[in-house]
Parts: structure tokens; sequence; C-alpha cells
């Protein structure tokens, strides 16, 4: 008899039939004697409505009185789904972030939880009750209604979790857990048993949007082990915990990600003196464009080529102020194109493995892929390749590090 | 400089022009000067939306989640109101029931006002802001979101008008005061510039519905003036006070309701023995539905004829019961019929006046208008005439008690 906690996002919730599906569920659990306290989002399309009345206004609501308008959106839902509980004679109650209360800072439309009140939750489960509470929200100190940023109902159902420190927090959705790649590139992509948090951060940061980064890491913070399972299938779904998997051989490479979102520019021939990197790089960030990947190469002729990515979306921009900096500095010419994609290798297992790097290299030589930039961290390995060479890379790098399922028998 | 409490409802607020609409009206008023405090029902169509919502999940859903579901909707018009008010530059901060916070028993649903905390608003108000508070809703002593039942948004700005002892509570609706009686049935109906609680009392319980009852009846109790006006057009409304008009000639009439949703029932040729009206109405009333007028009639052969009316909804229920009954007294037949209208007299000069009665049956019998009940209270008399006549009816008596509007100069 374990306590879990479980979040259902929007699509999850997206209609009456499937709130009835999830009380369905949650009465599955129930009936096998498990505790649950329920975090979900509001019905999909809802809190869009609500922002579209909000800008319907003005351009710029004040955040304070967003928070009080999109909070309703989740209040609808935790109500619906304890109605359809009760229909099944599962008694519920249901909780706004305010009403349980979850404290936050005062920093409206991005609010960090602080506290968790399980006075009350508590109470609920001793009498058998599931308990229901609204996702993304929760009240500042004096009684303000605060919202956690698109997304956060992952953060809260992660949040009671650690606060109630529940055996498991079960995050639900439309994908049954995470893969060892995009499963749309690679047929043969694995759905993973196991994976840890570091690992997650790393495959969610780069493109990997089954849960939401802050989330994560708040879980790996607090060491809620996350599961993340398919809202209407049946599955184990995939663990996130901080356990690496010592019963069996570490696999070296648990997953490969990769990004479209990125743009690459490069200020060719700028003259190779000191300071030069922080006189491209400083403007750019001054404008509120984050850099992502950096590389400098000196040619012959004592100038150098200075390449760095970033959001496909800032490329415009990026671009003009370079084209400006050149000018200032020399440089031969800016160029740049938005037709790369970077795909990273990511396991815990590399840490103790020499030569994942080099036989990455090799696969991709062997593909006639050229790198264009490489990156590593302690657990990733990043090169940015042309875009069309996408799936190719993919596809090989994942039968190359054993990543490939095993066959299903006929 | 006063302070005004002002409530608006759900047509006043049904879209996003009509919510800019409010603010512009709002700005006015503060530009003059005032301090306001605003109650706002949900948008038009919202709260039925809602219920809809529930209905689909069960047909009778738990009052606790009703209302947490429900009062979402203020919930969104506040905040809209709120960055309404904010884009023309007006400092204002929206309350949810909770939030002010509204006490109320727990009675979900229909829960009643027992404490208004004014400290949060007194705040703001001393601040420069004006305050916007979610209608019809508030919180029980264990922080439970309740209702105060449909159209309770008129009893907030009522007792929040009460609580923060403002000069007037203004009642903005979609007619543009009280009239002498219904104008689509009179022409010459005039707006009264000025009426008493009770008399107002009396019109609206039959019928008159620009008030909820209860609204009413609290603003009487805390003597809080109340004025009716219209949300789009300009105009003074009409003043619902204790004050008796004194500086002129007291009306013996104010005005004149009528109510159609009245039906007839007659168990005829009851034997006349002690103890029968309770044996007709007992069974009538353990069905919960409620008798309004009664009239028994004593026969030469030693029968009775028991007449009472109820509502017309009630009015194949009731039949049902009569003819069980009616063979348990040996009794001749039941008769009833749906087509009657109960016409009232109203006016607080009633008490001082003798003939009013006389006056207003003989102006019945000289159209030729026969009277079917008859009864009479300190301030109302009332009659039960065949529904057909009742346009002919109300007409003849708001000219004869001095009721029309003087003809407008062309």
């Amino acid at each position: 008899m374990a306590l879990y906690v479980h979040k259902y996002g929007g699509t999850s919730v997206g209609t009456i039939e499937k709130i009835e599906g999830v009380a369905d569920k949650l009465k599955k659990f129930k009936d096998e004697g498990h505790d649950l306290v329920v975090a979900v989002s509001a019905m999909s399309g809802e809190t869009n409505r609500l922002i579209g009345l909000a800008k319907d206004i003005c351009e710029h609501p004040s955040p304070r009185e967003m928070d009080v308008l999109v909070s309703t959106g989740e209040q609808v839902t935790i109500a619906l789904l304890a109605m359809a509980l009760e229909k099944r004679g599962i008694p519920a109650r249901s909780y706004t972030g305010s009403q349980v209360k979850i404290l936050t800072d005062s920093a409206f439309m991005k609010a960090r939880i602080q506290d968790i009140d399980t006075d009350n939750m508590r109470k609920d489960l001793d009498e058998g009750r599931i308990v229901i509470v609204a996702g993304f929200q929760g009240a500042d100190a004096d009684g303000n209604i605060t919202t956690l940023g698109r997304g956060g109902s992952d953060t809260t159902g992660v949040a009671l979790a650690a606060a109630l420190k529940a055996d498991e927090c079960h995050i639900y959705t439309d994908v049954d857990g995470v893969y060892t790649t995009d499963p749309r590139v690679v047929e043969k992509a694995r759905r993973m048993d196991k994976i840890t948090f570091e690992e997650m951060l790393e495959m969610a940061s780069l493109g990997s949007k089954v849960l939401q980064i802050r989330s994560v890491e708040f879980a790996g913070k607090y060491n809620v082990p996350l599961r993340v399972l398919h809202s209407s299938k049946e599955g184990n779904g995939t663990l996130i915990t901080t356990e690496e998997d010592s019963s069996m051989e570490q696999p070296v490479i648990s997953g490969i990600a990769f990004n479209r979102d990125e743009a690459k520019l490069t200020v060719v021939g700028v003259p190779d003196i000191p300071g030069v990197a922080s006189k491209i790089l400083g403007p750019v960030g001054a404008a509120n464009i984050e850099v992502d990947m950096i590389v400098q190469n000196v040619s012959a002729d004592q100038t150098t080529d200075f390449t760095f990515t970033v959001h496909r979306n800032d490329f415009a921009k990026t671009q003009e102020i370079l084209e400006a900096i050149a000018k200032e500095l020399g440089a031969r010419e800016v160029a740049g194109t938005r037709d790369i994609t970077k795909v990273s290798l990511v396991g815990v297992g590399m840490r103790s493995h020499a030569g994942v790097a080099s036989k990455m290299f090799d696969v991709l030589a062997k593909e006639n892929i050229n790198i264009q930039i490489i990156s590593t961290s302690e657990i990733k390995i990043s090169v940015v390749i042309e875009e069309k060479y996408l799936e190719l890379a993919v596809r090989a790098l994942h039968t190359a590090f054993d990543l490939d399922a095993e066959p299903t028998e006929d």
C-alpha cells in the first residue's frame, strides 16, 4: 500500500470523457489499497481561451490579475474530477492552490513554491478520500493567487510528492514513457524502464519535451521518484530516479536527443586579438539572446572564425547585431545558417567509458556526415550537423550504441 | 465624495465590450472623486456552461464541488474588469469571495453571509484603488468555497455596502428602474423615483424580477439605500429606501404587480366538517408544494368548496394529490385551471386610506371582470382573475389609481 501523487496534464483531462477515464484509473489504484493525491491541469484549450479574453482587453495585463484569471482553469478541472470520483462511490475532495495552501513567492505568472501545508491532505487521506489539487497555482503570504508559469502542473505534482513524502510521483501524459530517442525519427527507438535525473535533464533540455525541466530538477533535489506514464494506455512507463542501474551492466549511452531549434552564425576573418570573443558576445548577451555552443578556429593568416549557435527565433536579430560588430572589428563577413541540428548522446555511463566521442565521430564519418561544432559535458556529447543528415545520423548512432529495440517475435 | 458599492449582473459584463463599458462608467465615478467597491457576476452564459459540464458527469453533483466549479465564473470577471480599469490608468484590485473574506455558513449552493472582513478593502480604498469583488460567493470557516445561490450577486453587493457603511448600493441591470407596473403591459407605466423596501419586497415577490428578494430584505434590514439603474443608459433609476416620501402627498398606491405563474385548484363539495382544511393542505405541503392564496366557501347544502392557488409548475402534481384526498373525503370532484392571474395593488399609503379595496373591486366590476379570490395584507390587495383579462385589468387600475405617466409634450 503506497502513497502516490498523480499528475494529469491538459490533454489527459481535455474532455468530460477523458476526466471520466482518469477517474476510472484512480479507482483502480484506490481499489488496490493505495492512497492518492492528484494534481491536474486546466482542460486543454482552456488556459489559451482565458489568455485570449485578457488579450482582448490589453496587450500587457497586470500579472496579478492574469493569475486570478488563468487559475480558474485548473479550478474547473478539480471540481469535475471530484464529481466523477464521487459518482464512482469514491470520496474525494478538491483544493485550489490557495486552499491547500501551496505557499509561493509573489512573482506572479512565474511564482516559485516555498512551502506546502499537508495537514488537510493528510486528514483527507486518513479518512479515505482521494485529494485533488489544482496544479500550476498557489498563493503568496498575503493570500494573492499566483501561478507557477506554463507547464507548472508537473512542478505541483512533484512538490506535492516531496511534501507528502510520496512513494512515487506519476506524471500521466500522451506518451508511454521516455524513449532512447524520438520514435518519429528512429523506428527502433526503445522505451527506457529507468533513467537518472541527470540524464533526464539533459534529454529534456535538448528538446525531449516529456517533462518540464523545472519539475525534474525539483524531483532530483528532493529525491522524488518520478514515473512518466501514458494517461490512457497500460504500461510501466519510465522511472526517473537517482539510482543508477547496478543490477546489470550500465549502458554507456542511455539516449540520443536532438534539437532543430538552433541556428549557427559565424563572424569570418576576425583579427585574432585578445578580447575579441567578449566584443562579439557582449552585445548579443545584452540583447537577451542566449548563446548555446561556441567554437573559435585560428587560421594561418592570423585571423579567426568565430562561430556560435542561438535559438532559431533569434537568428535574424543576432545577424543584425553581428553585422555592426563585424564592421567595427574589421572582420571579413558574417555568415550564418538556419539549416543545422544539434545531436547529443546522453548517458551517465559515459563518465567511466573513454572512447565514446571517438566512436561517435567514427559513426558519423562513415556516413559522410560533417561535424561543424562539438561540445561535451560530463554525461553528454553534442555535435552540430547539417539538418538534412539528422535522421541518418540519429539512426546510425542509435544502432551503433546498442539502443535499438529487440525485434518483436511474430 | 461618497462611497458607492456597484453591482453589475451577468448581462452587464457579458462581453469584453460590455466590461470595457463598465470600466468607463466606473472611471466617471472615480474621476468625480468617489470611492468605489464593485461586485460582479459571471459573464452571461458562463454559469450555465459550467453547470452543463457538471451535469455531463452526473445529475446530482456534490454541492461542495459545484461551488468550487461555478465560483470560477465570477473569478474570471473580476480579473478582466481589473485589467480594463488598469488599462484606463485606474489602480484596481480584484478579490474572490475567499480572499475578501466573505464568511458564510457551510450550506453549499445556498450559503448565507455571516461576516465580511473589510480591512483589505479599506486599505485599497485609502490607497486610491477601485476594489472589485466576485459576487455570489464566499468561504466558510474551514476555507471551503461557497456560493449564495443564483442571483446572489445582488446580495453580495448589498452586504458589501452594509459592511462598508456605503452611502448607496447601485444595482446595474438591464432596466432603468422600478416601474409602477410592467411597461410591456401598460404603455403608460411610470418609473418610480423612490420606493420603500416593503413595497419593493411585495413587488418583487409578485414577479417584478428587477432585484433578488433576498438582497432587498438584506438592504432593508441593514438600511442600505439601494438604487436600481440601467447599466448602459443614463438616468437616476429608482431609489429603494426606508424613508417614506413626506415631501409631497403620499400616493395611495405605488405600483401594480401581477403574476402569471399561478394555477387554481378547487375541491368541490367537501363535507363541511372540522379539520377538512388540514386534511386537504397537509398532503400538499408534505409534497413540498407551496400554497399561495386560500379561500373556502360554505354552500347551502352543508358542503364546502375549498380553493387555493399553487405555482403553475406544481399544478399537475397537486391535482393528482387532490384526486386521492377528494375520494377519501367524499368530495364531489376536483376542479382546476391554469388560466388565472394574480393582480396586486401595492402601496404603503394603503395603511392610512380606507376604500382602496372597494375602489379596486369597483374598477374591475365596471370592466365586467369577475374576481375569483381576494387576499389582503398591510400594504397589498391581491385578486385572482381570468388570465385573459390581465391587460385590461392592469390598465384600468393603473389609470384609476393615478399611476399613468404624464403625457410627454411634443
